[in-house]
């Protein structure tokens, strides 16, 4: 506990530099640009996010013994291209509220958000280039490429029941993984890092990054709503596979299997619906296997930090590894 | 008319080149990316357009002294920006064709054209920061920004009568304007133009976007339906303020004025209310003045390439001499 309490002071100062840095940005941007686009930055980028990714470039830098404190100008980018995958995100599955709030595209409108979401993308390319050169870019860039994929495979295999772990590995990374990636990788590179670290930097974001989505989706069958603030069994309303299920499949007797299938294929997920899954999903210990993947993929990421011997001490470090504690702990 | 075979036939030669960088750099995309992205940017891509921002970019590169057929490659980024901008703009619009077929969000649906535009984003400035550095990266993602902004301002003076000059003059920069200014402003930058010829391109880019666009308005009062192919009178049925008809508004007289506000504002538009309107923009020369307004354009464009000389036989300023022509006398 003293040790998430730790984490979510540092977390907090970090956030509100950031919060500091991109607020003088639309400041700056406000007189140029046509007030309603800013009225859409400033509603959708200050919507009580905790700024993880910022703060990934930050401690990567740090980490690899920069103390620059232009980090924060390269860090809000990471934010930037997040909150414009939001907006397209939220217009795309046509999302009503996003963290307790009508979503950008319910305040504001489908345009706004397309629109806006463009804008950021742009001003966040603009901002890794000019701060890591060709190197960053393309890193930045190809994450972003890759996000996309993603969701064109999840876009066809929608309503797929044969999903497979590779299908599964690849959707994660493209919602969560990438962008946690890049955000290490480009924090360690403005930072200092060698090619080695700055690819230790980004197998910890891809670890980190996987872990939390693997819980989530844990999370998303057997969390607290009252923690949560969100119920359970939405993924399975949705026809989502995500890797309880896929585990519980793989090792599920042919009639369980066919049992489970029906229910997907049916489409018919109320509350029944979901108790039998997930009966079947503890029956197979497909939440187990799910954690334990997760444990898996936290370790190889706290594995890849020994590429900065020595900073054992460091808070960078210790923040690092606070950090893959806490997304294997969370309930919420 | 000799002069115009000679153009177009100048730009199927680019044309053709940009094509062919564009099919190598779509399939060395393909296995690396889900097979539903591929079908989408081949289809949205190869729609048959004119190519014509590329092409700017190849010429001025040419102008400013470069012989380097690498300059295709980052000409592709800017139609790929283009193509970007279309998707988007085509799902804002909720469009059912582009060039005469299903739109790219009536072919694959909302989801895969938002997508698919933030992938050639990326991509697009991915291209130009790795070929032209910070500073083409700049002008590129400012022009983005920029084409974002007019939007929003149009956006928020929709059905807005008194739409001033300045605002038109700004919504066609970021219709067209933006994006043609950074083609030719940074395939400059990639010939080794000086920063001050750098500016003169951009001034070119300007002239010759605003030109275009105040000739697609006119032409869309006065166009023949049988060559361009458009129903004449689409931008008054939609409530768009466009040049002939601001210049018209400032010259009224106040009866003339008051039954234009009116028509425009009852927002019933048939076909007797357009040949109205028609016949007030002829009768206060609303026509005339676009026309010479674009003229002035053009004249402005036509001049900046003096700062080039002693390339007067040179057949990239040629072209981009017969380009000014060409968009003054189109008649489709």
């Amino acid at each position: 506990m003293a040790d998430k309490e730790q984490l979510m002071a540092a977390v907090k100062v970090e956030a509100e530099k950031i919060d500091a840095v991109m607020l003088e940005d639309l400041a700056r941007l406000r007189p140029e640009f046509d007030p309603l686009l800013s009225d859409v930055l400033e509603y959708g980028l200050f919507n009580g996010g905790k700024r993880i990714r910022p703060l990934l470039v930050v401690l990567c830098a740090r980490l690899a013994g920069s103390n620059d404190e232009k980090v924060y100008e390269l860090a809000k980018a990471f934010e930037y291209l997040h909150a414009a995958t939001l907006f397209h995100d939220d217009v795309i599955d046509n999302a009503l509220t996003r963290r307790g709030r009508p979503a950008v595209n319910r305040q504001f409108g489908l345009v706004a958000a397309i629109l806006a979401g463009d804008f950021l993308h742009a001003r966040s390319m603009e901002i890794v280039g000019e701060m890591t050169g060709n190197d960053g870019l393309r890193v930045f860039c190809q994450a972003t490429a890759g996000m996309v994929d993603g969701e064109f495979m999840q876009l066809r295999n929608a309503s797929e029941t044969n999903l497979s772990k590779v299908d599964y590995a690849e959707a994660i990374m493209g919602k969560t993984g990438l962008l946690i990636a890049a955000s290490c990788e480009i924090g360690g590179l403005f930072g200092g890092a060698t090619r080695v670290q700055q690819q230790a930097l980004r197998t910890y974001g891809v670890g980190l990054g996987c872990a939390f989505q693997m819980i989530d989706d844990l999370l998303d069958y057997t969390g607290d709503e009252k923690k949560t603030g969100k119920r359970v069994g939405n993924d399975l309303a949705e026809g989502k596979m995500t890797l309880p299920l896929i585990e519980t499949l793989e090792r599920a007797d042919q009639s369980d299997r066919e049992l489970l299938e029906k229910i997907l294929k049916d489409q018919i997920l109320r509350t029944e619906q979901f108790q039998v899954v997930s009966g079947l999903i503890d029956k197979y210990n497909g939440y187990d296997a799910t954690r334990r993947k997760a444990e898996a993929a936290v370790q190889d990421a706290v594995a890849s930090l020994d590429c900065f011997p020595g900073t054992d001490t460091d808070p960078a470090k210790q923040t690092l590894l606070a950090l893959t504690r806490y997304v294997l702990n969370r309930h919420k």
